[in-house]
C-alpha cells in the first residue's frame, strides 16, 4: 500500500560477496539450494513495504545459529555487506541491502521450540510470522500481546529487530516489553545470549532491550524467549462519532479517573472518514468530524462492565451514533472502517506517504490540526488515523507520484512534521524505525552526544560495519 | 538487616580525588557546603544494606545536570572513581565506593519536575525515593507500579540503575518496564537523553533499556521519566497454608485458565514460618509446611470477584486456612508475616545471607528443595521465602559471624546455589543486582562472548573506567 517519496532503484551493487569464492562458501555452508544468486529471483529480496528495490547480491537460508554464525564471519572476514530479513514488510527500508551484500532470510527457521504454561513463556526461531505464535500460544490458552497491524506477515525476528508496536500498547506495552531472552550472532560471528526466561534478571547490562528495535544493526536474532499472557475470556469494542477531533481525543483521558486503561483505542479523522464513506458507504454520519474505537478486554463480566463504562463516558462528553459489538462478528465489523482507510485514501492519489509520528497523547488534537494546516499551506492532501490512546498517529499525505512538484510539497511536509512532533514533546517514529527512510531526520530526535553513543554501541557488535549499513545514523 | 560473607572493610583508599586542587574544584562545582570530606562523615557513604565499608575520599552533592557533568568532565580527566548514590539501601554493593575516590549522592536532585496526568507519565530527578513518587501519583489517582521492598528508602535513581523488582511483578513487570526516557551524564560528562515521554519510540538505539540495571556503570541518572497507571480502584489479598512448598507453588499456575495474572503471588518456606511464628505468635497452624499469599487489584467488583475465584482455586488444590482480607486493614495484617520474616530469622544466627535467585515459577519447588538439601550437606540453616509468582526466591543461610567455619560453608551453599539456579534454567539474581558481590560468580550466568559485548558498552560510555570501578565484570 505504502509507497515512499525517495524513488531510490539502484542496480544490483557489486561487493565481495559476488565473488565466486564466497558463493562456493556459503553454498558450503547452507546447501547449494540455501543460496539463491539468480537476478530474478532475488529481487523481491531487495525490497520491502517502501517499494523501493535495491537487489542483494545473494539471498542465504541458513536453518541454524551455527550457520548464522559460519555466515557472519565469513562476511565480516571478506567485509560484505548482511541484510537480515524477516517477513520484508517494513516502512523504513530496515530488511532492505541498500548497499548490496547479501540478504540472510530467517524464513528456514522457523520452529516453535517450546510453549510453557505453566511458566508463561515461548522459546521460537525469528522465521515464524507474529500470527503464528499468536495462535500456537492461543490454542494453549495463552496470549502473546503485541499485535502489528503486519502481524500475519511480519516475522517475530523482524518484529524484535524493529521493536514493532501496534493497537494493544495502551493496556499491554510494545514487543520490548515482551522480550525475555534473545540468542544473537553478532558481526563477527558469535554467539551471545541476553536475559533469559524470567521477567526478573538482573546479571549483567540489559542487553535484551538493546537488541529490541536496533534494526539488524547489532547482530542477526536466531532465538527468542517471549513473554505470555493468561488468554482474556472476551475482548468488546465501542466506536462513536466526534464533531472535532479535539473532543474525541479529549475522552481518551477520561478513563482514567475509573482506574480503567483500555487495550486500544484509535481515531480516524474526517479525511480519512470521508474518503472510507465514499469507498465502501458504511453509513457513517456526514456529522463526523472524527470517529473513536475503544476496545478493552478481560473476564466477560469485566467487559461488558467497563463496555458500558465507556458508552457512558463517551455520551457524556459529546461522542453520538455510539455503537457497542454485542459479539465477536459485530467487533469485527466496527473495525472494519479502520481497515478500510489505507485503500480509501488511494483515491486521492497515486503516492501515499504513510508516516507514524508520536507525541504525548493530548497533544494529539494539536499535532493533528498543525499537520492539516501544514497540508494546506503545501496544497498536500493528508489524513490522520491511529493510534490516538498512545498518541502514535499515522499521518498521510497522498499526491500522484508522476507530478515532481506535487512530491516535492509531500517531502516538505514529512520535514515539518517531524519536526513538529518532537516540538509537541514527541518523535518521528513510533513503530516503524529509522531505516534508510527516515535516516535523514533522525537528529531531529537525537541529539549528538546520544547519537555518538549509539555509534560507539554499533561498533562494540559490528566494529566493520558489515550489518545493515546505510540504516539509521551509518 | 543483611550481612555479606565478604567482611571486607578496607580503610579509605586515595586516589588523586583527595588532591587539595580537586577538592577545591569540586567545592568550585556545587559549593563548598556541598562537598564533605570529614572522615566521620564521609563514612556512612561508604556502605550499603551489606554492611561492608568502603569510605569515599568525599561525597558532593550536585543539585542539577551541569553540575553532575561539570563533576564527572574534572573526574575523567584527574582519573578518580565515580560512584553514584541513590538511598544507599543496596543488597549487592551498587553505591559503595569500594576503589576510593568520590560518591556522588543525588540527595539534593529531589524534585518532582511534572506529573502528567492526561498522559499518564512524570518527570523527576533522581533524588526521590520511589514512595514520594508513589504518593505524589496517588494524589492524582495514578499509580507507579514498580514496589521494590525498599521503596521507602530507596531512590528512584538507584531503582532505574539496578532495575528494581518488587511483588507486583507477576502483574506489572520491573523498573525497566515503566521507564519511557532519561537523562544521563556519561563518563566524560557528556549529557545524553534517551527515549522521551511515549511508550511508542523507536528512534535509534533503545538506550532506555540499557540503562535500567546498568548499576550506575555507564552514566549518572539526571533526570527519568516514568510511566504512570491509572490508580486500580482496589486490592485485595489471600491468604493461605499448604502442606508442602510443592503444592503452594502448584497452585500458581492454576489461575492461567481463568484469564488471571494476580499482581503478586509470594511464598513462605516453613522455616520461615516457624521462626516468625516463634518470634511474633501469630497463630500460623503447626501443619503448615508453605504459606502462600496471592493478591488482586482492579475494580472493587473485579477484585471481589477474581478474590473468590482464587479462595476457590486455593481450597481445589491442597490450602488450608484460607483468609481473605475484608479491609485494607485486614489485607495488611495478612502481609504482616511476609514482613516479619526477615527479623525472625536473626533468632538463627547472627549473620543472614540473602540471595535473590530466580528461576522459571515451576521450578521454585525444585529448587526450593534442593537448597534445603545444600543446607543440609553443609550443615547450614537455610529459610526461603519471596516472590513466587515470577520465580524470584530470597534463599536466607543463617550462620554465627564469629564461626569461621561456619561462614566459609554457607559461602560454599551461596555457590551451589547460584549454580542450581542456572541448571534450572533460571540465574544467580532477580532483583539485586550484581555490584560487587556476586561479581565473582557472574560467570555462571553470562558467557564470554556476551561479557566481553558488554565490557565493550562499558568501554563506549566510560573510556577510563571512573564509573563505580570493581562491580559487574570490573
Amino acid at each position: 500500500m505504502f509507497e515512499s517519496i525517495h524513488f531510490r532503484s539502484v542496480g544490483r551493487k557489486t561487493t565481495s560477496a559476488s565473488d565466486p569464492a564466497v558463493i562456493e562458501s556459503l553454498r558450503a555452508i547452507v546447501g547449494a539450494d540455501n543460496v539463491v544468486i539468480d537476478p530474478e529471483r532475488v529481487e523481491p529480496y531487495g525490497a520491502d513495504a517502501v517499494k523501493e528495490k535495491f537487489p542483494p547480491e545473494a539471498v542465504v537460508f541458513p536453518a541454524t545459529t551455527a550457520e548464522v554464525s559460519a555466515i557472519l564471519r565469513l562476511a565480516n572476514e571478506r567485509l560484505f555487506p548482511v541484510t537480515a530479513r524477516g517477513g520484508g514488510v517494513g516502512y523504513t527500508g530496515g530488511a532492505v541491502p541498500i548497499d548490496g551484500g547479501i540478504v540472510v532470510g530467517t524464513d528456514r527457521m522457523n520452529k516453535i521450540i517450546e510453549i510453557n504454561v505453566d511458566d508463561l513463556y515461548a522459546v521460537c526461531q525469528p522465521g515464524i510470522t507474529t500470527f503464528t505464535l499468536q495462535k500456537a500460544a492461543e490454542e494453549k490458552g495463552l496470549m502473546f500481546a503485541p499485535d502489528p497491524a503486519s502481524y500475519k506477515d511480519s516475522f517475530i525476528g523482524g518484529n524484535i529487530a524493529e521493536n514493532a508496536g501496534g493497537m494493544r500498547t495502551p493496556k499491554y506495552g510494545v514487543t520490548k516489553h515482551h522480550v525475555l531472552g534473545l540468542e544473537v550472532v553478532t558481526a563477527a560471528g558469535n554467539i551471545i545470549r541476553t536475559g533469559g526466561k524470567t521477567v526478573k534478571n538482573v546479571v549483567g547490562f540489559d542487553l535484551t532491550g538493546l537488541m529490541c528495535g536496533s534494526e539488524g544493526m547489532l547482530g542477526i536474532i536466531t532465538e527468542a524467549t517471549l513473554k505470555l499472557l493468561p488468554m482474556p475470556e472476551a475482548t468488546s469494542t465501542v466506536r462513536a462519532n466526534f464533531r472535532s477531533m479535539e473532543s474525541a481525543c479529549k475522552v481518551l483521558t477520561k478513563f482514567t479517573p475509573y482506574g480503567l486503561l483500555p487495550m486500544a483505542m484509535e481515531v480516524i479523522d474526517k479525511f480519512c472518514v470521508a474518503a472510507v464513506e465514499e469507498n465502501y458507504a458504511f453509513g457513517l454520519s456526514k456529522d463526523a468530524e472524527a470517529i473513536l474505537l475503544v476496545a478493552v478486554d478481560g473476564s466477560r463480566e469485566e467487559v461488558g462492565k467497563n463496555a458500558e463504562l465507556i458508552e457512558r463516558v463517551i455520551a457524556e462528553n459529546g461522542g453520538f451514533d455510539i455503537i457497542r459489538a454485542r459479539s465477536s462478528e459485530e467487533e469485527d465489523k466496527l473495525w472494519d472502517v479502520r481497515r478500510a482507510i489505507s485503500p480509501s485514501l488511494m483515491k486521492y492519489g497515486t503516492l501515499k506517504i504513510n508516516e507514524d509520528v508520536v507525541v504525548p497523547r493530548s497533544r494529539v488534537p494539536e499535532l493533528v490540526a498543525r499537520i492539516e494546516e501544514i497540508g494546506r499551506k503545501h496544497d498536500t492532501f493528508v489524513a490522520n488515523f491511529g493510534h490516538a490512546g498512545d498518541g502514535n498517529i499515522h499521518v498521510n499525505f497522498v499526491v500522484d507520484r508522476e507530478d515532481r512538484s506535487a512530491v516535492a510539497r509531500a517531502r516538505e511536509c514529512v520535514s515539518e512534521v517531524f519536526r513538529l512532533s518532537v516540538d509537541l514533546g514527541g518523535t518521528i517514529s513510533g513503530e516503524h524505525g529509522i531505516g534508510y527512510v527516515k535516516a535523514a531526520y533522525l537528529d531531529y530526535a537525537v541529539d549528538r552526544p546520544t547519537l555518538d553513543i549509539m555509534k560507539g554501541i554499533k561498533t562494540v557488535f559490528d566494529p566493520n560495519g558489515i550489518l545493515n549499513p546505510g540504516k539509521m545514523f551509518d
